[in-house]
């Protein structure tokens, strides 16, 4: 029988890249997300790969939601493997200015949601002694940069929660992992360039070339298929040694 | 003239310890904590040591009290040199059970008000060209321990804040870093061996022995004197370069 | 037409376990260690996986011979992609008594080796515009154990390394990335047992359950298939952007 | 009665910032360096501060003169406090290109020679229950810089065995530390400045703020005096439990 993925935020970019793969590899996708047309985004990647899918847009501000997210995935496909923690939301600001309701949904969206959906899927992972959770963080979770304080602070506290995930699922064959990715080209990021070619005064090319890849030694962007192979690797059956570790894909960024 | 410092959390532990080292050195002290006898511990210290201090007991949950905060400080003392993020909650629990809102507040108090202090203290900073946040983080921002998953995150998240704040305050001469200490005995800590004896099943001795330094190879509480020591080389004006760091202090725990 | 990868250590543990695994994904083979029966293990593996094997004993003590190593392996098989770094030694003992002897050995085979088969490489993987280093470290080169000085002080020399040559092989699509495991059942680790058991006075048994895997979380060893999946997801053409990382696979140890 | 010091390379650079401050602090300084009035140096501080010196210029290539070195210190001053391991050397070339020769030198003088002197004084620290080992690493301990392997190299081993050292002098008051500067303007990047000048082209002012500077986000050269007060502070009585760690001294490098 297929196994079973949650992934939020799978409707568009690095985490629709993810369910793709997964999808290829027979598992069942929870799909989650904001886009209108999530549904039929989900129904397509079902249709072509032959396997059992879902959608929700549920609100990763209210941990009720999460709550349910988690519960309608365990109603629907019985089991629940695979979470992927990926949705996220980002906003560049100088300290000084930065909102404060900016910064609480940055850290709601991108830190608080996988801990309540860590919490949600405990019982089922434990009951299955299976489960794998991947927390897709960012080179930001363990190296900074000016003007995103909340971001930074948010995945940085993503890779504490996922060491001690790691170790409260030892026990119980629940690994939990974060994938680090530098700059991948997504929606995302394409927001990030304009923003930040405002912040720094640049052309959105010149952002590109001297501000998103600068700390990168690779002068490429991250391409989804590097993330999407991690991801599958560490659900594997095999990889229950692998735990409360960081997965940095970011061109060589972090080695600087 | 005395450089003047705001410590939250400085009416017991590990604040407390900082604080007198702090005034010993000549620094005016803006106090703060939830002691009811708050004001008579900072002005027996003013006294001893023949500085200006005032006391706080404003409520870090809320950002608009962290605001008033550090304007009162400013207005009292006129100038606000280094501001010592010290206050914490600790709740212990597995994952399955943590109370959501056990979580919301140790996010709130531990991780959050470091933001909103930090932002707040920011055009004073720089007005003066001068500033030093220091972040008592803990071997916990860089390290994990089953049951702390509120706890974990929030540390490793006051890190990631650390480093941009670094990098933001650079060209004024802000700097900002974090301490991470080990296990020092607190009334933190007592109440921790108190919670851990519990959750572990143990007499309150075998969690000091067993629980508590079983991971650090030097079994001995940090000093009050090593941390507060520690504070006052980052508050230094020579140490203008020295900004951006964790320094850890926890008996060898994070080496192994 | 195959790729080639030369694997140091490669005729027992965990150097026979990835070369198994890139055999079956069609790799050719330079096979080298100092197993007798080298040339016979290579040969078997050439013909269950129909790829191209040869085998060299070659000292590693030795700069001349490794780059004897690498430029055999260019001769044999016209090409070089891939350099599996994996040959290692260890000795266990206070450093008041370490030999200096077993110490300059260590940091020759498992240091020392790996600037110098990178060196020799670096020419042909330049010209090809494709080379993969691929360093099995430990989580040795990340954290520390008592009495495994040099051993400890090589591997993170190691982890550095990869670094600088993440680097320097960024405008060459030539990338280095290290692997490191936490215990391994190897003839190695086989060997550490009984060593450990000496200096700690145990039986075998308890070196296993209190001293090898102590530290994990998940108390099992770390199988050869997930170091060698992880090495294999490297080595890919898509994996030009993974480079100068470190991958943990560890049951946790490096979490707490 | 004062304490004793041995401090190699001492006679200039950081090595003679660190000597000085600990003078003044009143420790008796065994100096060492390869200045042919290494003596004098020793003598003029000696007299400014009213504390016992002597000089040597033992071959730190040498693993017989290192424990000489040590053996000496002990046999003037009868006791040896602190070990501050700072001597080091530097070469930049692309791996391919980087001589054998100078890669040989860089290990031992920058990481064996660490080796060689801590175990030499461990008998004697552990006589006196009192020790304290400092490694002047460098940033290039935690982080990596192109042409630079085989420094990163031995400054990431030196940052391994700092920890293994912190572990097993745990039981016996050694403490084992690294400190990790940024760049600090000593003869030593002096050199470098017209060695990255000559690797990238560029005239000597350019390679300071494009390259040197390029990597810290303050853009100030770390001061001997921000080392020797971590030093100092490291040397403590009360930091007993302060072990294992790097301190991180570079003006915001790694905090990117």
């Amino acid at each position: 029988m297929n196994k079973t993925v949650l992934i939020t935020g799978s409707t568009s970019g690095i985490g629709l890249g993810i369910a793709r793969q997964f999808a290829e590899a027979g598992y069942n996708i929870m799909f989650h997300g904001l886009e209108t047309d999530g549904a039929e985004i989900a129904n397509q990647i079902g249709e072509k790969y032959n396997v059992k899918v879902a959608f929700s847009n549920a609100n990763l501000l209210q941990s009720e939601a999460i709550e349910g997210l988690v519960n309608e995935t365990i109603k629907i496909f019985g089991e629940l493997h695979v979470l992927v923690n990926n949705a996220g939301i980002q906003f560049v600001s100088p300290i000084e200015e930065f909102p404060n309701s900016k910064y609480e949904n940055i850290i709601a969206i991108n830190m608080n949601a996988v801990f309540y959906a860590s919490k949600a899927v405990w019982k089922q992972m434990k009951k299955q002694k299976f489960g794998r959770i991947i927390n897709v963080s960012s080179v930001h979770g363990i190296r900074a940069s000016e003007f995103k304080s909340a971001y930074v602070t948010a995945k940085h506290g993503v890779i504490g929660m996922t060491k001690v995930l790691a170790l409260e699922g030892a026990p119980f064959n629940i690994t939990c992992n974060a994938i680090c990715p530098g700059y991948v080209k997504t929606p995302l990021v394409e927001g990030q360039i304009k923003d930040q070619a405002k912040v720094h005064h640049m052309t959105e090319d010149e952002v590109v070339e001297k501000v998103m890849l600068k700390k990168q030694a690779v002068k490429q962007f991250v391409p989804l298929e590097a993330i999407a192979d991690m991801a599958i690797l560490l659900a594997k059956d095999s990889s229950t040694t692998i735990t409360g570790s960081s997965f940095v894909l970011d061109g060589g960024w972090s080695a600087q």
